[in-house]
């Protein structure tokens, strides 16, 4: 067991951010600038296909999380994202991507095979990441953990969540059900769900398998209108308050 | 055009309560007490099948309403509900249902048939109250006004909603598609619908044909894990923010 080591800090907008390694994966930890030695809940969040963990969807979240409840929040670059280097095999697979996508040919089998494997690799980073954040007093182990991974994000936390027993809340959404449907069976925490009715995607039935299969007593699934991309800006805020809920915190404001 | 004749008032927890006909139709309006005359937007609300206007869950809805988002909140009872007497026809159909239920049959076919009756008488009395809550200066002809019925309501709110270009947002929820969906068609306004994942009387493939049979271009489906009546009171926040986005109120709390 080892602490993040802290590399880089800075502070804007009220939210302290704190850049960090932990074995070597680069991570960002955001926290209250005035209260960041306070010890609160953590959200753990994993960022979409593509992007990284500075993505404005990350800090954008951060932003609510920290400045409303008061949370701490961390994500750690995936696998062949961000800071971190490309395989040859992360090159192939994205180039048989763009080569479907192109082709106009469903993105679906690809993109479920790619992040099933980057999920295996990533799955032991997310709980050496947590086991590192709980060394540090102002989370501390014992300390309430949450969830949050939309696309990519989902197909990394549900096997994550499916084994690890310190995440007591979540929020997932708009991945396909293959591989993942079988681990979400294992998941009985409260979830919130997100989905796109007009996902060119993914479809209906195959959203609505992976909600489905979550064997949580409390689930919760919001579906909007719209396609893959145009997830509603007001799903932010309502994550927010379903942490708020489930984690304690207060939301001093909301939109 | 008439304006609503007011019966009593009476005031608590900040809401102004004040009983009115229109057209022998007994009904309520809440208003901010401190704000009762200012201009703003109005909620007409329809209750659940065995309820009336001042059900708990109106007056709870009303009570968010008015202190969070300054809106005015009416509704009326519907046939045969609340102060309105019941028909020989509204005895038999009620004895019916309770005669399937005790026997574990199938309610739909009798709600469904029953509440389109209602729905029939219902929408014009909708219509007149409207017409008479415009009249009076706090709420105006030209403002904004959503509609919120859920069970019973939807059964009552599509029709109405259909053919009232005044309802510019609503929301619905738990209904079965039959007679309501070729309705749902017409309605091109923002809304949004809840539906519980486990009820016992309306199937999931019902309640998401009924979703997705309205024609608005942002519409957002709430699904909540539990049976028929365990919708989850959060959704009633989400309601009222709803409303505030659509109706332009400011939320000034929030849970």
């Amino acid at each position: 067991m080892y602490s993040p080591q802290f590399t880089a800090e800075s502070s804007s907008n009220g939210m302290l951010e704190r850049d960090f390694t932990v074995g070597g994966i680069p991570g960002v930890l955001w926290s209250s600038a005035s209260h960041a030695a306070d010890r609160a809940p953590l959200i753990l969040m994993a960022h979409g296909g593509g992007n990284h963990k500075k993505h404005p969807a990350m800090s954008g979240r951060a932003q609510r999380l920290v400045t409303r409840c008061g949370f701490h929040v961390a994500v750690i670059d995936a696998p062949g994202h961000g800071d971190r280097p490309r395989t040859a095999h992360d090159e192939a697979e994205i180039a048989e991507l763009f080569r479907a996508r192109a082709a106009g040919e469903p993105e679906g089998p690809i993109v479920v095979r790619y992040n099933d494997h980057l999920a295996e690799l990533a799955v032991p980073e997310y709980q050496a990441a947590l086991d590192a954040l709980q060394e540090i007093p102002e989370i501390g182990t014992g300390g309430l953990v949450g969830f949050w991974g939309i696309n990519m994000g989902t197909a990394i936390g549900v096997p994550f969540v499916a084994i690890e027993p310190r995440i007591t809340a979540a929020v997932f959404g708009q991945h396909w059900p293959d591989v993942l449907a079988e681990k979400a069976k294992q998941i009985t925490i409260p979830i919130e769900f997100d989905l796109q009715w007009d996902d060119e995607h993914i479809s209906r039935e195959e959203g609505l398998a992976l909600f489905d299969a979550f064997a949580s007593k409390e689930k919760s699934l919001h579906v909007n209108s719209g396609k893959h991309k145009e997830l509603p800006r007001f799903e932010v805020d309502s994550a927010v308050r379903f942490f708020a809920r489930h984690l304690g915190g207060a939301v001093t404001a909301s939109a």
